[in-house]
Formats: structure tokens, sequence, C-alpha cells
């Protein structure tokens, strides 16, 4: 296994939440304090978990189904902490999308022993991909 | 002092430098590594030093003189990593616009004892901003 086998589980649990639009896994990922903050693609950055949590479950509520197909996933760990950056490919109702993401973590009592504290997403512009 | 000091004065270094368009100070201030990673508004992410060189290099070469004037800083530090999340309110010829901002350092021998492993901002969509 390697060092960031954990790390890279627990980024993609929070894809697995969104799929299922699940608050509760949501929520068990995500450090439920002031230093959460969360991007999402065009937002400001909301600040601890109160106002990232009602950010879930606003986007929860939507009709829209979203799937996720992760590519250029890497994690970097130093000490007890991690972040993963990745393209999320957005497969929705109205086409497909990249968002550029970074998410950072922190080791805790988690699933996967990882708690996220930080999602950062924007969407890629035309011609601004890159390379194959 | 406070603990994160020091990785506010790195962060603000990275504006000098852009502000500056000193290759150089950024040059010191990053991690010349392959973990570098680079996000800039609407960009694809750029991995590794070299690419992310090459878009300051490009961005600097640019005649656009760009101000930052930042407003809610705040750093996290956890061990020998630290982020800080901000908003870059850039006043620049074509009017202002905010970018949300999460940057990452890892502790290290540049200027202020910290280096810079990830940039990663977002344009705010009008109607997307934080309260008042």
């Amino acid at each position: 296994m390697r060092t960031t086998d954990g790390v890279l589980a627990a980024n993609r649990r929070y894809y697995e939440a969104f799929e299922a639009k699940d608050l509760d896994a949501m929520s068990d990922l995500w450090e439920r304090s002031d230093r959460a903050i969360c991007t999402h693609p065009g937002w400001a950055t909301l600040e601890g978990w109160g106002p990232v949590a009602a950010s879930f479950f606003a986007l929860f509520q939507g009709g829209q189904q979203i799937q996720f197909v992760l590519t250029r996933e890497r994690a970097i760990q130093v000490g007890d902490t991690a972040w993963v950056s990745l393209d999320e490919n957005l497969l929705g109702d109205q086409g497909g999308v990249t968002v550029a993401t970074i998410n950072i973590f922190v080791r805790g009592s988690g699933p996967d022993g990882w708690q996220m504290v930080c999602h950062h997403g924007s969407v890629v512009q035309a011609g601004r991909h890159a390379g194959p």
C-alpha cells in the first residue's frame, strides 16, 4: 500500500458522497470546524463547517444528477497533512465541463483516517486545457 | 509573533513578486520541484516548477499592470504545512475582479521559512460574493 492510498481513498469518498447526495457521508468526511473552507466553481469561499454544510445541502436539493470522472489525481503528503490535485470531469445534463480542483486533508478520525478541510474547484475555460 | 506570521509573510511575498513582475523573487518563494502546482483563474492545473515558472514568465511579459488588494486572509498551520485562503481583489485596466484563492506552503529554505507548493485562484462570479 502506498502512503498516499488513504488520502486518495478519502478523496474518492468526497465524490461518492456528492454523487449519492449523501450529506451524512459528506459530514463524516469533513472536519466539522471553523477551519473547513470550500470554494465551489465561481463561488466565494465559504468559511466554517456550517456554511459549507449548507452549500452541500442546497446543491443536493437541486434536481441535477452529477457524475464525476476523475483524472490527473495526484496526492502529496507532508506529515499529518495531504492534498490531492485532480480534474473533475463532470457529466451533467448540460454537457461536459472540467473542474480543476485541490482538496486538502488532515489526519483525523474520518473514514480512511483523513478529514477534508478544504475543497477548491474552478472551471477550466476552453483553450486552457493541459495537453493530451 | 503569532505562529502563522511567517506563512502570512511568505504569502504576501507572492503578491509582491507578482506586482513587481519579479521572476527571481517568485522562484525563491516557490518549491522548485515536481510537486509545485498552479491553477491560474480559468486555467488547467500546471504541474511541476517548469510549467509553473513558464506561466509566470508569460504573465509577466504581458503589458497589463496588476495590483492586488488582499482581503479575508486566513492562515492554517499543521506541522510543517500551512495554507492561506484569501480573496485577491484585482485592480486592473479592465476594472475590478475578485479571485478566491488558496495557497499551500511547506517549511523550507525560502524567505520567511516557507515555500509555496500550490496556488489555486478562481474568479468569483457576480452574485456569488460572500456577505457584506
